[in-house]
């Protein structure tokens, strides 16, 4: 798998598929800068991360993966600091994002397969000193998520309404993943 | 909360509730006897098992639940042994079912809010070999889970779809439960 991700790993392993991970060196941002689309640029991003594995273990099938929230026509990424961290939830409680997640399969240096996912996510009103608590008792982990939440933890506190599919949300949809996976041979029946 | 559950617990825990866990002295197949609607039958569950709970503990607000799975007009539940989790998976493959989730709030001795959820899932065309494969390797755990699944373990590699709440369909319809808490103050905003 292409990505440092525990949270990737973790659902990975629950579904019992073996595996190694490795994150590759990419420049992120640059990479996603000029791509309208959140759809598009999570899809690109995924299969280059992919791919960039890809390249050093020509015989495997490597999983590129990447997580983007969209808000209206605005992208955010991993806030990275708390005050950024504050600054996402000030503009994302008491309204709807988006939340795109890609997934992609390479093989020798091609990308063989790739999906993109879309859930819908619902935050309640905050207020000032709730959002303080929350980042708080939700530490610094948080902050490498968009949106500064994982739904798995402290985050479902901030949710009115979910749609979509989880797996997605946490950042890896893995059914169709494993689907995938099953029809190249990757995986048993 | 008045269930011995460690999903259920896991995840309450995982939004930062605190709450102890008793599960409640019911004959729950008993109790559903007779009851034609799966929705009817899971609330009328989680609402008995809050009350039983909660006379013990007047001041407490005390959390029920139940999940039934429902295949066309038949309800299967724990399955509990092997050969019954084998004839349900088989039962299951190829098609899809519901699992009805209901959960309640009971303080003194009196249902104060309820709520039933519901998801749909489609599990993919499994070989016998297939699902033996499977309960090699899920363990004694799934025996106690409808469907003899776990959605959050191995249970993920048997389905082609999903649509509904994932903390419905692990057992705890999570976001509907902590606004009704936070409503009642049971939990701060």
């Amino acid at each position: 798998m292409a990505s440092g991700s525990t949270t990737r790993a973790r659902l990975l392993n629950a579904a019992g598929v073996s595996f190694s991970a490795k994150a590759p060196d990419l420049e992120e941002a640059a990479l996603r800068r000029g791509i309208a689309g959140a759809g598009d640029a999570a899809q690109l991003l995924a299969n280059r991360k992919a791919l960039a594995v890809s390249e050093d273990l020509p015989g495997a099938w490597v999983i590129g993966s990447d997580q983007i929230l969209a808000l209206d026509t605005q992208m955010l990424g991993k806030p990275g600091s708390r005050a950024a961290a504050r600054a996402q939830l000030k503009q994302l409680q008491g309204s709807t994002h988006a939340l795109v997640t890609a997934v992609s399969l390479a093989r020798g240096g091609r990308t063989a397969w790739q999906h993109t996912d879309r859930a819908e996510l619902t935050m309640r009103e905050l207020s000032d000193a709730a959002i303080e608590r929350y980042l708080d008792r939700a530490g610094s982990a948080v902050l490498g998520s968009p949106g500064a939440y994982h739904l798995e933890g402290l985050g479902a506190t901030l949710f009115e309404r979910v749609r979509g599919d989880y797996f997605g949300i946490l950042g890896l949809p893995l059914l169709p993943l494993l689907a995938a996976l099953r029809e190249r041979g990757a995986l048993p029946e």
